[in-house]
């Protein structure tokens, strides 16, 4: 039969990242950089195989029918609790959704906020999936130029202009991909375009509590006079990522809007999952498994740092991260970066082009990405002097 | 601030079946047949726990860090094995995907396939997330009429003439609300107009393999010459609904466009509940695990008929399902469907009223839902008979 695929669901270019995790795959001895996972030895693996034997061994027939369509009541409180006790954010008219992980947030907002040629105003470079969701539900992903504060107000207020905006897409804290979080003076001045011309702010913040210093920025959602911030958040790198349990808190009226879409369009989410973290955040001190967290990214990061500076070329600049999973490394002009990926392939290092994670109008630029968290200590360190050296060869000394 | 959702993602109007569900929780004694939850008798439900304690014991990173995006390679295997041996399935040019249950297949077909505007033809009464999911989508679920063997075929081929239409939605086996099995002959002539009109047809067969008979009519799949028909399946009625697991099988192209707007949207899956049904696939008899589930769910179908039989009204009509879940009673013209359903509630027994399941342009109906799974075979005896003597009250002996 002859039929077509309307343009929003049609492949937008490769995946670079899920290129580095394939190639990858068949190679022995390879050292990935490329792929976002978190610290296996961070995750509280004991302890999750005795929530699931609670769990699973009392009153099975609950988790193995139906259950309800916002899912756990309980995790949903915990959740709501922490965020307005421990995370500052307001409490009143503002509503919980649970997800199965903050990646199912990605499509839900853009799906139930965005018409056909709406505008999101993102960061020139960002989450690939953050782009991608936006595209396939009919809107615009637009990138807006960064510094190293990340995205630039005045660039933002340019784009907003069109009138066409409907929201600003931010991952504020450790941005995903160049680990630079926003100064507290920079978020005001984006709330205040916001209000300006009228659009809500989606703030992604998987990373948000995985510091690498006691300095704490607010979150927008924190500072959210208006009520126009939607707070995105996930226990998949302070518990577990195969759990998939994230959630949404924001406006009322928003929140219930995604929760009926959620509910018609992708049904009901396991519930054992959710009662596992539930029971976690019950029975462990959770507080001092973020720190635990903390602590292995933080030591992961330091090394992968400490090598490139003795071992890369003077010539690369770098972000340095105080939290989060990922190091940004930029090249200079005139580097071939496509060939400078395969040259790390041939070496048996994986690492994420840039392109990746650009939005519509932006270059593929000169900078690639860097994951510290999941590789071990000796593979960072044996990796680091492989890229380090490249550089070299490619940028200089 | 001010902010105005787009006309897709607003509410249409009361969800009868979370009604019956909340109002009936408070109630001491309410007998519900409204809930579409399987018998909790016939779900597996220790093997279900010898899985989860193997799979939550043996290699717990595996399933508590990021999985494949495409979900559990094994499971997939096994699945697409069954619909080619067992359910007859083309083999050639078709891909699986797996689902958070069935019920993330009812968004994904629609975001993926269908423009806004575009037309879905579906059941005149259909599945309430089926139609809602299409209307959040920004497309139109057009209703079309029905009779005692399903979709009119002159009546598809009228709608199919506007040339908006994207593809037919379908329940063939054991329908919801109605129970009715699209005959052979049926399927063949509907399948001829998405020919004329180049339709995809999404089949939607939950409790397809649930029968009550030995007799099997072919599913559009089975027969499916031009490659046109996407295939959702599903393990929640014959292992367990909570463990959220389901499939889509059809068109290479089409299931490869539905698996890429799924990783953007909607991210990765939990893997550890599609273990737990590979593993059951694996280590149980499925067929025998089927016929046991359809064992439980006749006895129960026959007991809630026949108790009607002895206490109901003669002017009342009712489907007599093959299978499935469902038994649809349609009452004479002028009763008044909103005030029975209140009567109903009063005497602590919930029921679906059709309103529930109209598509659009389709008018509320003389008809009502009555699930026989759930409740407990006393629950189905003493429900029926105030039902039955309800119906006689209000449609007379």
């Amino acid at each position: 039969m002859k039929f077509k695929l309307p343009k929003k669901s049609m492949h937008k270019g490769p995946n670079f990242i899920r290129e580095v995790f394939e190639r990858g795959a068949g190679i022995p001895g390879f050292i990935s950089f490329g792929i976002g996972n978190p610290a296996s030895e961070a995750i509280p693996v004991k302890e999750i195989q005795d929530a699931f034997d609670e769990i699973v061994h009392t009153n099975p027939i609950e988790i193995l029918q139906y259950g309800p369509m916002q899912g756990d009541a309980h995790l949903a409180e915990l959740t709501r609790r922490r965020l307005i006790n421990v995370r500052h954010m307001p409490a009143e008219g503002q509503s919980i959704l649970i997800s199965i992980g903050a990646g199912q947030d990605l499509g839900l907002v853009p799906r139930t906020i965005c018409e056909d040629g709406d505008e999101v105003y993102m960061d020139a470079y960002t989450f690939t999936s953050g782009i991608n969701a936006v595209r396939n539900c009919g809107a615009v992903p637009v990138g807006i130029a960064m510094d190293e504060k990340g995205m630039i107000p005045e660039a933002l207020e340019k784009a907003a202009k069109s009138g066409k905006g409907k929201y600003i897409y931010l991952i504020p804290n450790f941005q995903n991909p160049t680990g630079i979080t926003m100064p507290l003076e920079r978020r005001r001045a984006i709330y205040d375009i916001a209000r300006t011309y009228d659009l809500l702010i989606y703030e992604d913040d998987p990373y948000g509590e995985i510091r690498f210093t006691d300095e704490v920025v607010p979150t927008f959602k924190s500072m959210d006079e208006d009520n126009r911030v939607i707070y995105a958040g996930s226990y998949s790198k302070t518990v577990s990522a195969g759990l998939r349990v994230g959630f949404l808190y924001g406006p009322e009226e928003i929140i219930g809007a995604i929760q009926m879409v959620k509910n018609n369009c992708d049904g009901q989410m396991p519930l054992v999952t959710q009662r596992v973290v539930a029971h976690l955040l019950d029975t462990i001190d959770y507080d001092e498994q973020i720190k635990k967290v903390a602590r292995v990214y933080k030591e992961k990061c330091d090394l992968m740092l400490d090598t490139f500076k003795k071992y890369g070329s003077s010539k690369v600049r770098f972000t340095t991260p105080t939290g989060g999973m990922f190091v940004w490394m930029t090249m200079p002009d005139g580097v071939d970066c496509d060939a400078f990926f395969e040259t790390c392939m041939e070496h048996k290092v994986g690492i994420v082009k840039g392109a990746a994670f650009a939005a519509d109008g932006i270059p593929a630029g000169q900078s690639f990405r860097l994951s510290f968290t999941f590789p071990s200590k000796e593979q960072i360190v044996e990796g680091m002097k492989i890229v380090g050296a490249l550089t070299k060869e490619v940028c200089g000394d």
